[in-house]
């Protein structure tokens, strides 16, 4: 539509106030549906890294007995023990960081309307984040599987019998990391399709 | 450049012959590129799920002795003993499968020239497939690391002492996946970075 006025321009700048109304008025919603996402995505993330960092788990138990006297042991279990579940942190971390500066970037660099090179970096920066988030999850949800069930063939025993808590705090940190995946899904889609309309109709100004 | 011309169109037609010859060889390179970029992406993943799935290491080892006589037994390593090996097996044949048909659709599907809405879906699914080979490739990552070093915490034996070509194997698939990973990045920086201009450089004409 846009781009077949491209060649007169007193007719684009003039006759078509009512469609620039309603161009305006898609355009907000559109930024407010932007930063609702932006804000979820960047809540599942922090979320994420909260759980996954303050979980900890002490456990008191009788591992011998000598005579008629049990001899107890406490054993910890926190996400430092699993490397996996470091790496998790420091991503989530990470990605958190980058969701708070695009939260900042859409929220205040809007006005600028520096589109099309920012929209670009936006949607390049937001790939990396996902697709670092996506590693991170899947390293974790990985151990929280073995945790879970064990592995017979490796002889590694499931340890979620007797680490309740923090194998179900574990399990919420990945669900909000995976809602943040999702999340960052939906807004690289979302950025990747504004690339393909908003050149198009900034070409026809 | 391209939208200067914009409002005077016989220019664009008749006067730039020679920035036309230009622009496609641009174009072609440009092509040419893509397609080895995808080509090598196909063959990381491929590798990835061969490398993986033949992964096997049976190792007779003596469990006990009875008098003079060794009790022998054979320990099979096998992908399929792992979840998380039996998801990488299953996303990089997934990907894999992608990559074929976006080199088939770039071979074929170039000169119907089926630009704008071609290079947005492909785009898309590109960001799908790599977040997915990320997330399997973590998740095998983390496995991994664990049969390489235990987990004195939580009890977890390491193996990869009395399997090393199984364990070396897993590790020249793992590199594979993230070869395959950054060059699905970077098709996908690219694809962008194309859409970016192709939708410019298409209202122009």
């Amino acid at each position: 539509m846009d781009h077949e006025n491209g060649g007169t321009k007193p007719e684009v700048v003039v006759g078509s106030d009512e469609s620039k109304t309603h161009k305006s008025r898609h355009s907000c919603m559109y930024w407010g549906i932007l930063l609702l996402l932006r804000f979820l995505a960047l809540s599942a993330t922090v979320l994420a890294t909260l759980i996954m960092a303050l979980n900890k788990e002490s456990k008191t138990m009788v591992v011998a007995t000598i005579g008629t006297n049990p001899i107890k042991a406490t054993l910890v279990a926190k996400f430092q023990n699993t490397p996996a579940f470091v790496f998790f942190v420091a991503v989530t971390s990470i990605v958190s960081f980058h969701n708070l500066v695009m939260l900042l970037t859409d929220l205040f660099g809007y006005k600028f309307g520096f589109k099309g090179i920012k929209l670009l970096a936006m949607t390049i920066l937001d790939m990396g984040a996902v697709v670092l988030l996506s590693g991170a999850t899947g390293g974790a949800a990985s151990m929280a599987q073995l945790g879970k069930n064990g592995n017979t063939h490796a002889r590694w025993n499931k340890i979620c019998d007797k680490f309740e808590k923090y194998c179900s705090r574990g399990s919420g940190a990945l669900i909000a990391a995976l809602v943040g995946i999702i999340l960052l899904l939906i807004l690289n889609v979302m950025s990747t399709i504004a690339i393909h309309k908003n050149t198009r109709s900034s070409s026809a100004h």
